[in-house]
């Protein structure tokens, strides 16, 4: 049976140029970066290396990196970290309604620790206010997280504009950019943020790495404590392989960008011939969804189709834009580095009748789709 | 030139086998084990797997095992989640004072942030004193975390009866295994531990990837927020190939310490030749350490060396049991489990040298002995 995967906003495959770079440091170099000897040397050496791979992507210095376990520790280190190493009785953090789990659970956790939060509404494509956060930052405040690229809708955040007012306000800025790093330019002089959020698996490295992006100077408290430490930032034993791989991705990531862009799915033939508007970003990550249609299932196919630019609809989160019914009706489509136009093709072929012989099964959908003919 | 690698508890290699069992996870079998779909589901069910075999390793059951980052996170989520879950306004935890750092810092965070720690002393043999953790567990001590086998000296600590004075005054228990797991037999019932820390490095699987043993019923806070959880104890997407490795890793060491031991060390012909004590835990890891002698370097060599059962000591944390100037000259030797007879020859036979060499260029040195002899 023929599969394609599009769902690369979930996770992509290590690049097997990435794996190579990765499997000296399993065996042959297996040493602890933190040991004084020539081999924990050499797996140190291998650690800066990547170090700076990863701040080229970003244009950040070197030492500005702090490798960790992934986006979600990345994102949890820069909330708390900024929070807990603020003064001032009263603390106060602006973020967005459609953050990541990451963001939004430990801003719910801040919000139970006594920290106030505010949670700035979107609009239908994801889009947060510019006046609504400038009027959100206030004297305690201490914190601005704005995400970069929404991993859902796929809607990209003026986050350069935001970055300006956080400054004005003296007020540090982070983003969790796990959905757009490698996939889209990202400058943190640019985008004026303080912190800056990278998860490995995201951009062809693998699970279990990330990097957080902290701004020299920034106050910024360990979110855990021990030994072997990154600038006091980050103990334990560095997972050297890991590291060595999100360092070879960004490396790789960042030549790619450099290529020329081509908005291939929105010239698949299939898609035009279907009306079905697509959406793409530079880097040829797309995301379609289709909307559920309050006609009977026969008639529901492609026709039926709402595609968001640069959008992608995925259960839960997406209830914040979308009409329950429609939320539950949509399905989320991600497209990656070596998606061909034949997989989009494939894909718009087999999806209306798949949907269709869903909906056949679903009593709730049968109900309301009688109910509404 | 010839290398022989006697530092593996800093860290080991990932075993051959172990590294097959993570390949398929990083390319073909990469999908998100969060992800619904197919890919998502087999992805899930390797995860499952290794639960269950690392489960198997220190006789708990699957559900009781939380995935982390490593050792350090184990340590801190274990900490800082108890102490963090525990109602009163007085809190009490008890630890040793050669802990790891990552339990010795995490307490000292504790300090800072209002609890009150007593730091049990230890013999110099580093093991603690049972009578001395009764009388300092009183009715505000919410945690007893007592390492199992000290990364430095290699002692094996009293877990059973220290596991019995804590469950007779309702305390919870944490002990960090990191140095012992799938090196000497442990069952989280028999040492009576309601958590319990591993570290895949510290066992022939990757950095990056470590466990916590969770006992059902436990009340422990999360140590970072986001979505993907595990039982509500560790958000973030999982890390499959690495947790593949640390199941793998466990199944093969738990096999591994069925087999009848051999003591091989104290068998060295060399090491009996130069009548030096060797040391070894049952699956053949064993440390040696050298003293410094107050005599000139030319008569240093191995007559000079001190050699303590199951130890290995490592600058800085020895100083709690041994004067300053001797633990300024000693070494932390580990062995590994396929480190040879001839291994250990060769470094005998090229230490001596060295350190007399080393010995010849330190200012220091030749001042003591001169100041000595």
């Amino acid at each position: 049976m023929k599969r394609v995967y599009l769902d690369f906003n979930a996770t992509t495959p290590v690049e097997p140029e990435v794996l190579d770079a990765m499997l000296p440091y399993f065996s042959a170099e297996f040493a602890n970066a933190a040991s004084i000897h020539t081999p924990g040397q050499r797996a140190r050496g291998a650690v800066e290396t990547a170090r700076e791979q990863v701040a080229a992507l970003i244009g950040a210095r070197p030492q500005e990196i702090v490798f960790t376990s992934g986006g979600t520790e990345s994102d949890n280190h820069a909330i708390f970290g900024i929070v807990e190493a603020a003064s001032g009785h009263e603390k106060h953090v602006v973020t967005g309604a459609i953050e990541h789990e990451a963001v939004l659970n430990a801003c719910q956790e801040l919000e139970k620790r006594g920290t106030r939060v505010t949670y700035l509404a979107t609009d239908p494509d994801g889009q947060i206010d510019l006046a609504e956060l400038r009027r959100a930052v206030r004297p305690e405040t201490v914190l601005v997280t704005i995400m970069h690229a929404n991993n859902e809708l796929g809607t990209v955040q003026p986050l350069e504009e935001a970055g300006r007012i956080a400054k004005e306000a003296d007020v540090y800025f982070h983003t969790d950019a796990v959905q757009s790093a490698g996939k889209i330019p990202i400058d943190v002089n640019t985008l004026q943020v303080d912190l800056l959020s990278i998860s490995g698996h995201k951009l062809y490295a693998p699970k279990g790495v990330g990097a957080l992006f902290v701004r020299g100077g920034t106050r910024l408290r360990q979110l855990f404590y021990g030994g072997h430490h990154q600038r006091g930032f980050r103990p334990g034993t560095e997972n050297v392989a890991g590291i060595v791989g999100l360092g070879k991705a960004a490396e790789i990531a960042r030549k790619s960008l450099q290529i020329a862009t081509r908005p291939f799915a929105t010239r698949s033939p299939v898609a035009r011939k279907r009306r079905c508007r697509t959406a793409h970003s530079e880097h040829n990550e797309s995301c379609f969804s289709w909307r559920r249609r309050r006609s009977p299932p026969h008639r529901a196919r492609l026709k039926g189709s709402r595609v968001f630019d640069r959008s992608c609809l995925f259960l839960g989160r997406r209830r914040a834009i979308l009409p329950p019914e429609e939320a539950r009706a949509s399905l989320r489509f991600s497209l990656g580095r070596h998606t061909t136009e034949a997989d989009v093709d494939f894909a718009l072929n087999v999806v209306p009748a798949a949907v269709a012989q869903l909906r056949e099964l679903s009593p709730t959908y049968r109900k309301e789709a009688t109910a509404h003919s």
